[in-house]
Parts: C-alpha cells; sequence; structure tokens
C-alpha cells in the first residue's frame, strides 16, 4: 500500500514531516510517496528510499496556510497538495495525508476525486484524542456550513460507519450536539434532526452539551459544520491556554525547590505530562463522500502526529471506507 | 441600593451563598436581601442582619437544575427565583442574582419583568474571565437559538453598550463568531450579519474563530444563542479536563519529591495556581432586554464568585443599563 504525504504543508515541514513518514513506514509497514522539493527531500531521506521503500514525487509549489484554497489549487498545479491528491485519483496512492491548508486539500479534493456519486455531501468527520484512549469522532467539522436535516442525518451515518470500521467500536453511541439535553432543546435544525435520528437504526442517545464533548458520553459526535469548526477551535484554544499554563506551574515549581527543568523531566516525566495531553500529539481529520482516501492532519503537526495520521489512513484505506459508503449508499 | 440573591439556587447553596453576600455587602456596600427558607437563612446570616443591612425574604419552595422552566416557575410561585424576580418587579431590590436554574431565571424575568418595549428581543450577555483581567463578553449566551442578522447586529449594540458602560472599556473591539476570518466566511446568517456591522458605527473587527476566543482580540463576541451556549459550555469542559490534569500534576510533584500537598500549596501557592485558573471565580451572565437587572451566576459558585456577582449587578445597576436600553432603543 502506497500512502503519498505532503511533505511541504503544515507548521513543521518538511523536517517533522519527513521524520513522521520514517518512522510510519517502520512502523505501519506502508510505502511513502513524500510529496515535496525533490531536492530537499532527497536531503532528508534519501538514505532511506531503497531500504524503507519510500518515493519522492516532486511538487515544486507550495500553498500557505492563508492562501484562497480555490485560488490557490488553480495557480498551483504543481503544488504538493494538488500532485499528492492526484495520485489518489490516478491509483499511484491508496490515500493522501497532508497537514498543509486544509481548506485546499478539500477543495482540491472535491475537484480533482469528485464526490461519489448519489451521496448527499461529503463532510470532514475529526477525531478529537485529547488523550490516546478516548477517541471521539465529531462531524462535520466545517465542510458543509449551512446545512438541513436529512445532511446531518447523513453524517450521523458516515460517523457511524467510519467509528465502527476503522475504531472497532461496535454500534457506536451517538450524540447530536445541542444547547440542552432535551429533546425539547436546540435550534430548528437540531429538532428535526433529533426526529430523524431518533426513527433511524443507528445507536443514537439524543443530545448532548458543551461539556460533555470530551467525557465521552458518546463516540459520534454528529453537528453542523458551522458549529462543528467552531467547537474544535474552542477546544484547541482553550488547550493551549491551559497547556501554556501546566508548562509555567512546572517552572514554578522548578524554581522554587531549585531544581532544574530538566530533573522534573526525568523525575516524574513533566514532559510526558504535557505531551500526553497534547491534542496535536492524535487526531486528524478525513474527508468522508469523495473518491479516495484523504486525511487532514493537524497544521501543527510534529512526527509523531504525522506517524499517527498515516497509521490512520492505512486503517481507512484497508477498512474500505471509501468503497463502502460507494456501495451501501448508507 | 438593594439587590436580592437567590439564597436557595446553585450546586452550594445556602452556605456558599449566604458567605459570599456577606463579603458582598462588606466590600460592595450594598444592601442585600437573602431570598430563601427563613429558618435556615436565620440560622446562617442572623447575627449580620442588624451590622450590615442585611434582610431574608422568606421563599419556602426551591427549582432543581434540571426542573422544567416554564413548568417550575408555575407551579412554584413561592420559589426563591419567582420571589426574588418579583422583588425587582416590584421595586423592592434593584437587582437580582442567581446562581440556580438559569433557564427558570430567564423564563420568569421574560414572564414578570417583561420585555422591554420596542426592542428586538433580550439576550443573556456571559462574561468569561479565565484570568482576572481578561474578560471578554460573549452574547448571546442561550436565548435566541435561530436568530436573524438584525438580532445578531442588536446583540452587537448591547454587547457594545455593556463592555463600554459596566467594564469602562470605549469603543470595545466586536468579533463576529465565525468559521473563519475572511468575510467570506461563515454560514448564511452570519455572512448577512457582517455587512450589516461593517456599515454600523461599532468598533466591529470582523469574524473572530474559536481559538482567538480566550485570547482577548475582541472585547465582545457576536454569537446566536444556540453556538453561544455550546461554546461557552465547552470552554467549561475543557477547563474542567484541564484543572483536573493540573491538580493531578501537583499529586505527582509532591508525591516525586516527598511534599505533602500542603507545602506546595504554601511554597509556591500550588492552591491559587488552579484557583487563578478556575473560571468559576469570575463571569456571570448578564440578561439584557428585559424590564430589570438580573445577573446569572455560575451553578457551581462559591462564596467569591458570588460575591463578584453581586459587585457586578452593582454596577449594572450603577451605570443604568436596562435605563439606556429604554431611552436609547439602540
Amino acid at each position: 500500500m502506497v500512502i503519498a504525504i505532503d511533505a511541504t504543508g503544515g507548521e513543521y515541514a518538511p523536517h517533522e514531516i519527513v521524520k513522521g513518514a520514517i518512522k510510519a513506514a517502520q512502523e505501519h509497514k506502508v510505502e511513502i510517496a513524500l510529496v515535496g522539493r525533490r531536492d530537499i527531500l532527497y536531503v532528508l531521506a534519501g538514505r532511506h528510499l531503497g531500504k524503507l521503500g519510500m518515493t519522492i514525487i516532486d511538487a515544486s509549489q507550495a500553498i500557505g496556510p492563508n492562501e484562497s484554497p480555490l485560488e490557490a489549487i488553480h495557480s498551483k498545479p504543481n503544488s504538493s497538495i494538488v500532485v499528492g491528491i492526484n495520485l489518489v485519483r490516478d491509483d499511484m496512492a491508496s490515500a493522501f495525508v497532508s497537514a498543509g491548508n486544509s481548506g485546499a486539500v478539500f477543495a482540491a479534493a472535491l475537484l480533482n476525486l469528485g464526490k461519489i456519486k448519489g451521496i448527499p455531501r461529503p463532510a470532514i468527520g475529526s477525531l478529537i484524542n485529547i488523550t490516546p484512549d478516548t477517541p471521539i469522532f465529531l462531524i462535520d467539522a466545517g465542510a458543509n456550513v449551512d446545512c438541513r436535516p436529512e445532511h446531518l442525518a447523513w453524517f450521523a451515518n458516515l460517523g457511524n460507519l467510519y467509528v465502527s470500521q476503522v475504531l472497532g467500536i461496535s454500534s457506536p453511541r451517538i450524540g447530536l450536539l445541542s444547547n440542552g439535553e432535551e429533546e425539547s432543546k436546540g435550534n430548528k435544525l437540531i429538532k428535526e434532526t433529533y426526529k430523524l435520528l431518533k426513527s433511524s437504526p443507528l445507536n443514537f442517545i439524543g443530545n448532548i452539551e458543551g461539556q460533555d464533548i470530551l467525557k465521552r458520553v458518546a463516540e459520534v459526535i454528529v453537528t453542523d459544520g458551522f458549529t462543528g469548526n467552531i467547537v474544535l477551535k474552542t477546544i484547541e484554544g482553550v488547550s493551549d491556554n491551559w497547556l501554556h499554563s501546566l508548562s509555567q506551574t512546572g517552572q514554578v515549581f522548578a524554581k522554587a525547590y531549585r531544581l532544574p527543568l530538566r530533573a522534573l523531566h526525568r523525575d516524574i516525566g513533566m514532559g510526558s505530562w504535557t505531551q500526553r495531553l497534547d491534542y496535536r500529539e492524535y487526531g486528524g481529520a478525513c474527508l468522508l463522500g469523495v473518491n479516495g482516501n484523504v486525511i487532514i492532519a493537524h497544521g501543527r503537526s510534529q512526527s509523531k502526529a504525522i506517524k499517527n495520521a498515516i497509521g490512520l489512513a492505512k486503517q481507512t484505506v484497508e477498512r474500505g471506507i471509501c468503497q463502502r459508503i460507494k456501495e451501501e449508499k448508507l
């Protein structure tokens, strides 16, 4: 299985991307196609090419994180994102992983891979893993800002498929994100969606509220892309705030007891504490409903997160998610 | 100035409520009317009644946090919430503060105080204070789940008034919560609202994203009540998660260095660290657009938070927010 990885996109590209890709090739036994500037990638990964079955696919252009997606993919046909997506389209790779401009990845996938015929809408399912053992799948994470109830019901089906197949949780609990638990709570969209989900064969547990997202009361959280995007970014912002405090606390401890910070790291695993709690270590998002497997990693992904995202891509391919969506039409 | 306080509502009622009210009477120089069961309140606050000018208003019934608001206020006319709101209606108190069932407080205020004539919709403005020096005013925090663009523009005006008058920030920055910074981002509601705010005399800084909420890029964050409620509760849930980790970290430190936890508290102010970061210490929400001053404190408010909420109520009264909304019709 060949997995193409965008070696140009993301805050820590290309070094951390290449490092993560090498680790993934070793651990996950996949063949990696590094997509980016050949000269740079050859320097970084040249010695691994033969041994690990890695290849370099030249893509001379880069799409920045703040570029307008549609303009960028049209004006930069040799960008790592467009080239990577086209590898999937042309069956040269089974999946594409990128930590780059997520809007551009989504746009390129929609245009060059296309939507699966007959499905209502492609969506972005995001894995929120504050800790490794509590995966939560939030769908839609930002693809569809204006939705109808039947779209949300469709997202619930996609989430059910993904979580049961890829995470191996049979009959996952499906929660509908709302402003209160009762069936009577929610805006018009949510109230109508509630009725649809209640009468579906899914394991629908009802509405869940913001404070319950990380409590793992549901494995799948259904929401429209507008709310989903804001909620994900809020979790990120608040976590950053706290990570900062946690690291400050460590420094205060160290100072108060005249310990070098590295003693704290050694003695009580201070580093692993903040690391274990770092949402950037895990997670990633999957495009569902396009003709191909595409994983979006966090823009601040370092090597471990990239390795994990490639692992996720591998599982998505192995479980035939794309094919299942096509066949079942859910 | 008399401020009525619900001594029955909230997780730590009545002890922490009464404690906070006594502190507020001492610090803020306000007369407190404690609303709740007379026998209990007499035991808790009896010796302060004369000295601090506190009074007890008997309210024998209690509305639980999970009761249906409308049913509860109809079936419990002697509840602390209904009695407290009616004190404001009958000019016996200048404001009412409650940490009880917020839906019931809102419903009682709407029914018994009434909406200010001519205004589009009452809204809930919530002060998010992760740290004492960074107040952020989010409006609407949950009163209106289905909104039109003109409602959001109205919320922006309310927020502008409140933050400039009560927090003393002249020409506060107004941000519109969306899924991207660009004017082109957002659902239909947000895109239309953007146009209205852009052409208003407000200090509108454009869209802001979830990760920016706590970064104080704007003092006023405008959103519909559905999204606002979910975002607030998400911040709460994530913060709880982190507070828990922070306290665990302290325990690991203590164990690793064989220090009693109280030594950590003493030497480096571990307690004040978690306390300083505890959103429950600050904050509170204000009902805007009803005929009276009503402050909703967090359900888990302890004495300090109650004291702060009473301080907020005092400022809301002193600045004549309710009167200004009536006169200006904004």
